[in-house]
């Protein structure tokens, strides 16, 4: 069985060349899925069960946004479990606006695919940069 | 020499139990450290270099916030390394108001010692909590 290190750069040198169909095979059947974001803003956020559901959404964050670069900086590795944290630019397709931030990711695996992911980000200033505008507070 | 999983379950047992003296011994010189989150809301937030000016956002978040609990779900250990997903819950003394929210941390430890620390939060919901209102989109 591959080791969890590899399994994780697979993942996310395939998600950063845009190879869809390759992270779609990562992705197991039971997969307990949370993107922890506002979901007025990002309507892929929030918790998803399942290979389907997760699809659609990561079909969804590609329909809204272009992924210019992703990159991994922290890679944390034990046993069936990750946690990544990474250096991202997307670009809005309706506007144009670059946004730049930081992901970090909670992964866990079994038999090679993807059954736990948890997201964070600085989602204030990721919400700031989609809207092109500050926040009133 | 204490290996990293050690070392990392002293450290948030001590912040947990809010033994500010325990968890200063572990915050080395250098430590090169970020919270990720808005310092107009949170003035603890962003860049700090050196145990000093650690120590000293760590008693600006207390002086603020009182910890009801601390506790880790998921912990990520890799050789000097590790990543820690907690579920917490602060009272912001001002206003009595609860805050319960997720963290995500990256650390790398040297010599038992924190000398790199990241730390995300879904900034957008803990804003919310914190004003005691929804934000205007």
């Amino acid at each position: 069985m591959t080791d969890t290190r590899t399994i994780v750069r697979d993942l996310y040198d395939a998600y950063g060349r845009g190879d869809g169909q390759r992270v779609a095979q990562f992705i197991d059947d039971d997969i307990d899925w949370a993107i922890y974001a506002p979901v007025d803003v990002f309507p892929f956020a929030g918790v998803r069960r399942g290979r389907a559901a997760v699809i659609e959404t990561l079909a969804g964050i590609a329909a809204a946004y272009a992924l210019e670069s992703y990159r991994p900086e922290i890679i944390v590795v034990d046993g069936d479990r990750a946690a990544v944290m990474s250096d991202v630019h997307f670009v809005q397709k309706a506007t144009g606006r670059s946004l730049r931030f930081r992901l970090a990711n909670f992964l866990r695996f079994r038999d090679g695919r993807l059954i736990e992911f948890r997201e964070f980000a600085n989602t204030f200033d990721v919400v700031e940069q989609a809207l092109g505008r500050e926040l009133a507070l």
